[in-house]
């Protein structure tokens, strides 16, 4: 007998068509034999929805308010579910973060879970019930409600996961599981069986949007093997572990992130501690540089470009504006028009031709490459905005993915 | 320095302009140096799509999971009411039922409350903290979530203030108190300034509407004094206390009925035991019978007749018609063309002048009375449906309201 964990995404448990859809998936996982625990986010845009009615009393309603008012909505959807399953003649019961022992930190908004007290849930799992959890919330130690901000119900489910040891992390989501690239943008893109989880945290940064990195990264740290699926389509998706065999496949997939934009500083001296004035401050207002590129000096002046997403870009740019002075630049260039198309895969850092091959196919798609950055299991370039959907393509087809 | 207690309708919190009005009497509450918790029921609707939901998914749901269900929508509306506060730059908390402390027994749906574990309400007024406290909900000793049932935010509200030695206990309403017969029936009805637990309770089961007889019978066993007023006008309400000045007023107010249905029993043996056989079927199976009338024996039968409320005549006249046989009645007549009116007033016990006053309006009305009931502080009639609202206002002129 296994232990196994299935979490339910918002729009996986919309409507009451739906939940009967979920209720039958857990309902045959159990009736297999399994121990079951489910995690569920709120229905469909309720969560949007309680946003709106709290921007219209206050606008800036305090964070341990809003959680009180957001986490209502996991807490409908647990009971609803667990309706469904009633309805199917099985033992059910919900539990709220609370009740499930989810203790965090109280950082409201976007709390982090400190430990599970598994008390509770291991008594109901002990009675041979189905243990639905409400995702995306806790409790802090003062017996106050606390949610997980973004992707809170995935950390959710990997953190019970993790806790009491289950033998599979399901992730349910509208799509079959990882693709080598966005079947939208690459038709004949195509489901990975298997991925490492650095593979997948590279993939989820890259704008995949499968996965929440958290939930990822919280399932390398404690070994939690994980699963994504279809709610909507019953057969095997894509499963994460630590080591997967690597045959002969180098790269894992290509994705594309529209949602960043390059600001460079032109023409700065060429002298120590610029880098530092620069990125520090940008740090202390919790900006965050994902590319940082940085021309060699030539009489006496470099440039330095980095790119940030484009909901920071003003900011970003206010901060630059600020210290031009002091940095001495002669100019500063931004640029949105741009897109950040990248390769992952576990297997390219042992095989240096894996860059070449990239930039070669970008070379004769006539693709130029603005910045270019790496690390051991990614290659990042950033190109055109015009041209990244093509860039797509031409990668997957080069690497025959 | 007072603690008082103000307990929020779902008409009274339905929007975010009726939650700012809120806001502002709590806040002048406050701003007047009182202690305040606020106890607030789900806003409008909510409750009602919260069953629609469930119904939808499992028609047949288990009353825990519905408790869990119904309970998010005290939780909203307590968040959202924070937030209005909070743009007014007070402080405040909003607690539910389980952060409150407020510990029932595991009957779902229908929970009495035990006791409120005071702790956390009494550190938040300490900080002086408005506390806001979601109303209709608790939880049981399982640390799972219960709900009160039906005025079940009335009885939190005087839970609340029992447990706190509150000095004043406000229901606020959309009507302005309680009058001395319905407004929209009588013109020349006016609001009461007082009246005891005794006469609210019997006005309250004889279809006044204002106030659940669970939070009045609270109130008066722990002589919590309740207040009900309006929440639209700024006025006094009328005060709910053990004993006032009775003054020359001997009836407090007129109140009709219409939930009722009349069954009579036609020519039963008279002979010992049949009562008994009656009621304690009909107890057994969870009727509540309201007014019995046995008439004298004559010819060696007798005729019974009772009332029970409309939603339970079915159900009462399905037993009646098992028993028929077994209690050798010639027939069995069934009239929910009727409706109770009452006059109630602990003045009328000692003037034996009041029931004849009554009895004479109605004859002079024309107005023909089926059944009469009386206790030390009320006199009920059963009439005609058709002339019930006449009959209101022709009491309501012979006692010059």
């Amino acid at each position: 007998m296994s232990l196994i964990v299935q979490k339910f995404g918002g729009s996986s448990v919309a409507n009451a068509e739906r939940l009967r859809n979920v209720a039958s998936i857990v309902g045959e996982t159990y009736s297999a034999g399994n121990n079951v625990i489910v995690v569920v986010s709120a229905q469909g845009d309720t969560t949007d929805d309680l946003l709106e009615k709290a921007a219209e009393i206050n606008p800036h309603a305090s964070k341990r308010e809003m959680d009180v008012l957001l986490s209502t909505g996991e807490q409908q959807s647990m009971a609803l579910l667990a309706m469904a399953l009633e309805a199917d003649g099985l033992p059910v019961v919900s539990l709220t973060g609370w009740q499930a022992g989810v203790q965090t930190d109280a950082n409201y908004g976007m709390a982090r879970i400190r430990r599970i007290d598994k008390e509770r849930i291991e008594s109901e799992l002990g009675k041979k019930n189905i243990v639905i959890v409400a995702g995306f919330q806790g409790v802090n130690r003062y017996d106050d409600v606390t949610t997980l901000g973004r992707g809170g119900s995935d950390t959710s489910a990997v953190a019970l996961a993790a806790a009491l040891h289950a033998d599979l992390c399901q992730i349910f989501t509208d799509v079959e599981g990882v693709f080598t690239a966005d079947p939208r943008l690459v038709p004949n893109a195509h489901k990975l069986d298997e991925i490492t989880y650095d593979e997948m945290l590279e993939l989820a940064s890259l704008g995949a949007q499968v996965l929440h990195n958290r939930s990822v990264e919280m399932a390398k740290k404690y070994s939690v093997k994980m699963e994504v699926l279809s709610s909507l389509e019953r057969k095997p998706g894509t499963i994460l572990k630590e080591v997967i065999k690597m045959e002969k496949m180098l790269i894992r997939g290509v994705a594309r992130d529209n949602n960043v934009a390059r600001i460079s500083l032109v023409e700065v001296p060429d002298m120590p501690g610029v880098a530092f004035k620069l990125f520090g401050r940008l740090a202390a207002n919790n900006i965050n540089v994902d590319i940082i590129l940085q021309s060699i000096g030539r009489d006496g002046t470099k440039d330095i470009s980095f790119t940030v997403s484009r909901s920071q870009k003003q900011a970003a740019m206010d901060i630059v504006a600020e210290i031009k002075e002091a940095l001495h630049a002669r100019d500063i260039i931004c640029d949105d028009n741009v897109s950040k198309v990248s390769i992952v895969g576990a297997g390219m850092e042992s095989n240096p031709g894996v860059a070449a091959k990239m930039f070669e196919a970008l070379g004769e798609a006539n693709i130029n490459i603005q910045m270019i950055s790496t690390s051991e299991i990614k290659i990042s370039v950033l190109i055109a905005l015009e041209e990244a959907d093509h860039a797509v393509q031409v990668i997957h087809d080069a690497f025959d993915l």
